[in-house]
């Protein structure tokens, strides 16, 4: 496996590999079991498979957990080597953002609920890297956690708006086995919080039966997800939304598809997390 | 030469010339010498020459010349095969923005000068339009004219800022014999126009002596400039500028390069010219 830390060197590869179909899995590193389904799914889709690890400075607001990011070169290195990555591409702050930039992207839709109030300018420092990473690595396919959901529809309509030549491939995503959502994160929390942070999940599990069972009142599964986690977490909830997907518009009965969000601010980690509820039969699935 | 309307069918073209080098002349069409000279330079540097020919709406701002722009498809594709052009992309509205989008483009530096405060979302719209048929003819070098200096140097800025991989070549802006850049817009000028018109190049030589002569002082440059267009031309003068090049800042004596720029609206036409003169020895040339 090649460990390429230059745009320069990333292109020459790319170049090398100019007949072969490319998979990319963008990252921030201390990879996980998530990261490595995309990898395996990667891999058995592309001749070639390029991980990034970069922890994207553009993405965090000034009060998020940038210093905080858990960082481990060595131990990723081996990890996307042991699942069959090809290449990583590792590169400086300064070689991704070597002076002031004279252009900004502005999402202006699939913003407004969800991660985007908490979190501003997030998901512009998101669309900015990955709109580099793909001029740079140039794959025909990405591969994109579940979990970060609304991080999808926004690079879903990133990839479409500016016609950038790479298919999104949603993942599902990977839990541990009491359910917590795999994530870079958790190991930022303590002991106690780790014990409760399941119930982020086993709320949205809950929201599901709920539907399951006829309930269309989003605000009825709102509050009972809010009930789950005040009661059995110490977190602050962020949010808890329901929303059609992949639109991110309010939740009506008529919608296919919902998505159940919740994000929880532990003392140093805010997680996230999220389940895809099918509610109308009308239309095709999407 | 092959006519290409869909974006589907360009990829497609693409794709077929995989291993050969491709180079991009973008044009709105009602194609003049200007970008002839373009399409011979890259007919010269590449394998093959894709020219796009697409009036963008997102570029011209609620009062300007979108419908009287000039448009003459047949003319052009003419044109562009004597000239040795191997593809003309000619997409419709529609096929180029088929939605509302989710993403905008900001364009935060090098235009509070010269086009940018009389023309707001211009160069928005142009480097919107310009990341997409970048992506979708994905072309080693792109040409452009250096008659619309901001527009390089704001492409400039976006090729850099997202490691867009197309080189831009700018090309010297052509004349008419009486000195009057080539420009689309020129049919839209009135006979007595027509005639007063070669005095913004007038004014930008007057301005060119003046610093060879020794004048460092950007407001005697710019009177004399102002003086020479208004003596000589019904036209308004939008703004006539002395700036740093390619930086397109206050202008100082120990600049390498000045840009001297200016722009007249006659009736139905609003002209630009520039001339870039070397000022200090001090540093290589850019």
């Amino acid at each position: 496996m090649k460990v390429i830390t230059t745009i320069e060197g990333m292109r020459a590869y790319r170049e090398e590999q100019q007949d072969r179909s490319v998979g990319f899995v963008p990252t921030m590193g201390y990879l996980h079991e998530g990261h490595m389904s995309m990898v395996e799914s990667s891999t058995k889709e592309n001749d070639r498979t390029v991980v990034s690890i970069f922890v994207n400075p553009l993405q965090f607001g000034p009060d998020e957990d940038f210093d905080n990011y858990p960082r481990n070169f060595e131990r990723d290195r081996k990890i996307a080597e042991s699942y069959g990555a090809d290449a990583v591409f590792y590169p400086s702050t300064e070689e991704m953002y070597p002076r002031k930039r004279t252009i900004s992207l502005n999402v202006i839709d699939r913003t407004d609920v969800l991660c985007g109030p908490s979190r501003p300018g997030h998901f512009e420092g998101v669309a900015t890297v990955i709109v580099k990473l793909l001029q740079i690595i140039q794959p025909g396919r990405m591969y994109l956690g579940q979990k970060d959901a609304q991080q999808v529809a926004v690079l879903e309509g990133l990839v479409a708006d500016f016609n950038i030549p790479t298919e999104i491939i949603p993942c599902p995503t990977v839990r541990e086995e009491d359910g917590l959502a795999k994530s870079s994160r958790n190991v930022n929390l303590t002991e106690q919080e780790r014990k409760e942070a399941p119930f982020l999940y086993k709320s949205l599990k809950q929201a599901e039966k709920m539907a399951e069972k006829g309930e269309r009142d989003p605000e009825a599964i709102k509050a009972e997800i809010t009930k789950m986690i005040q009661e059995n977490t110490s977190g602050t909830i962020d949010y808890r939304e329901v929303l059609s997907y992949p639109y991110l518009k309010p939740a009506t009965p008529e919608d296919e598809k919902w998505i159940c969000a919740v994000a929880v601010y532990f003392q140093h980690a805010r997680l996230i997390d999220n389940i895809i509820l099918t509610i109308s039969q009308k239309g095709e699935s999407i």
